[in-house]
């Protein structure tokens, strides 16, 4: 086998693709810092202690893991950052009141997520922790949506969900809350003879409730509203759907994504806890972002924090961004001659893109488009169509 | 042992060096784009085969290994970013003239380098590929002065240095190419007693050479003067000191740098085979950045391809830059009232940072000072100060 091969599902990027994941991390970090959110950077291996705290089996099956040699425990490279960021808010940074946080990096997976995924999504997100209010909902589903325009998506709908639907229905039943992940596992991907099978032995109300999960997505108005009438009338089910007629409501008519709200859409569910969302785009069939609640995972660290967010994978996103990377250049000579240097400089200073051509050679690029020449005429040096 | 404590010489960066970290590597980014440097990003993982083509023991006992479950082989974590970099210019651009690729990724160690240095640095750097000429080291020198000066630094000196001198010296003397790793350690700490004791056995005008290097370091014009004088009259040597004059001789006198020649220090010696260099600051002892040609990686992946470059620690770089980071921001109520959901976008879209105060909260900040509050005068909007 040739010694330049990489392992399966893991791959370089290359110039063309680098340069738009890279404008587009620019454009989302410096949207997020305009919102007022601080930029931390985890590191990419902790104890799995740490790195797992809070979160579920399917993330734990994801984390590669090694031995430490200064220590001898086992570490894991992280698959998520948001339960870093919820780690960082708790014990390093530990205030009293809201605190906003942002991160862009690689995670790495130990089993890509269908044939074709990346083992090493490029996670970029952004944190809200200490408020439990819906205004943090709205303000990250909100920031969102605008990086997605900055992105150039069009098209865009938002699907709504809520933990506390599923939560609500299975307490006080043990025989239900002894196979919760398996049945969200099945609610997630409508798999409705499975889940037939998996609530066979449930009470009639809680196996009713839950297959009708199923059908309970589309236009927010007309979902909630067959929602009540379908849904036991439980006081968790009842503010789960009042959380999510809010910011329904809350959203502008105008705005730049179709709403609906989908009950069973659970991806995600193993740490999160209240409002859940994913967004989706026309022709992609997977969602190209989610986000929501989480408040368990701080109080998984010894501390009691509400805390929602978003993330997505740059990589995915920049694949189906219209974006356009490539640049213009300007090819310049090698030779050491007077002049030349200070107009290089200057053209740099100013921003453009100056090649210089080293002597004996062809150029070739992927990321620039050597437009222009820079040549001398009478004396100066003058930039000049190729 | 708390859930939340991370592994030795492993660490958070957060929101005030973090923002740092991001400005330093935009604006380096930035600088090797004027000068028409393509974005390459390789992952984080590979298959230790071609991980460690090309480069030395050291390396190889700096990498993490860990099993991939797809294929049952063994991958490394990358622990160098540069021999990544040379087998994408090999194998997957591919091209015949020259190539210049940068990139900005973590990197992890098995063990830090030092007992206080990080286990993960943020690695940026540059390489041009397919130029044997010194022009290409000339220009790799320039971009990483002009990099180490947008970082705020001064009083900086690069330190020159030629792996064909120790080439040339062990050349047809077996005894010593056997101990050839060691001697370089030997050398790059001017450890003269293990010199002494390594070269025992060596034919006398070879050890004589190979103490001597520990003395031939200072100004380039004196140091080149005395090398010529005390080492042998061989080709490869000359040839060395030759290219190394050149290298002084062309850079501008009022330059930012001051230059020396430091024959002895070969750190990174186990890939390089040219004209190397290293950049040092007043008040710090090691290096912040290394550089130099490598020819021989490309050859490994089965292209004989010249290659020169520079990379350094973008932590450690940020942690002694003055370059300022901290941002002020505008304070604004979280109320949903009319016009102030449209001053705030404009105020974001004019690049200043607007933090919603969600109700019942403090807020405090580490990345930003919030200066200025957003309130109502009269019907309208105005930012104040606080």
């Amino acid at each position: 086998m040739p010694n330049w091969l990489l392992p399966e599902n893991i791959a370089d990027v290359l110039p063309s693709e680098a340069r738009k994941i890279e404008d587009l991390r620019r454009l989302m970090l410096d949207r997020f810092r305009t919102y007022g959110y601080e930029l931390v950077m985890p590191p990419m291996l902790e104890y799995v202690e740490s790195l797992l705290t809070g979160t579920g089996h399917d993330l734990d099956l994801r984390t590669f893991k090694l031995v430490d040699q200064l220590s001898g425990r086992t570490m894991g490279l992280r698959a998520d950052i948001t339960p870093q960021i919820a780690r960082i808010d708790a014990h390093l940074l530990n205030r009293k009141g809201v605190t906003r946080l942002c991160y862009a990096g690689s995670v790495l997976f130990t089993r890509p997520r269908n044939l074709l995924a990346t083992r090493e999504p490029f996670q970029i997100g952004a944190e809200i922790f200490g408020h439990s209010g819906l205004e943090a909902d709205l303000e990250i589903q909100e920031l969102l949506l605008f990086c997605l325009q900055l992105a150039g998506l069009k098209q865009i709908r938002i699907d709504l969900c809520h933990a506390g639907v599923l939560e609500a229905l299975l307490e006080g039943v043990p025989a239900a809350e002894a196979i919760e992940s398996q049945l969200f596992g099945a609610l997630a991907t409508k798999d409705v003879p499975q889940l037939q099978e998996l609530t066979r032995d449930l009470p009639a109300h809680v196996r009713d409730a839950l297959l009708s999960l199923t059908t309970l997505y589309g236009d927010p108005a007309d979902t909630l509203e067959r929602a009540r009438k379908v849904l036991p009338d439980l006081p968790g089910v009842k503010a789960a759907l009042d959380d999510l007629a809010y910011l329904a409501a809350s959203q502008s008519k105008d705005g730049p994504a179709v709403l609906s709200i989908d009950l069973a859409d659970l991806r995600g569910y193993q740490y999160h806890s209240g409002v859940m969302f994913a967004a989706y785009v026309d022709g992609i069939p997977n969602a190209i972002a989610r986000g929501g609640r989480y408040d368990k995972v701080g109080q998984a660290f010894g501390r009691d924090r509400p805390a929602t967010g978003f993330s997505l994978d740059l990589r995915e996103l920049a694949a189906i961004s219209p974006v356009e990377a490539r640049s213009n250049a300007i090819l310049a000579p090698a030779d050491d001659v007077p002049g030349l240097r200070a107009k290089i400089d200057s053209l740099r200073d100013a921003g453009e893109v100056v090649i210089r051509m080293l002597p004996g050679h062809d150029q070739d690029f992927e990321e620039f488009t050597g437009d222009r020449v820079l040549v001398e005429k009478n004396g100066q040096w003058v930039v000049t169509p190729r």
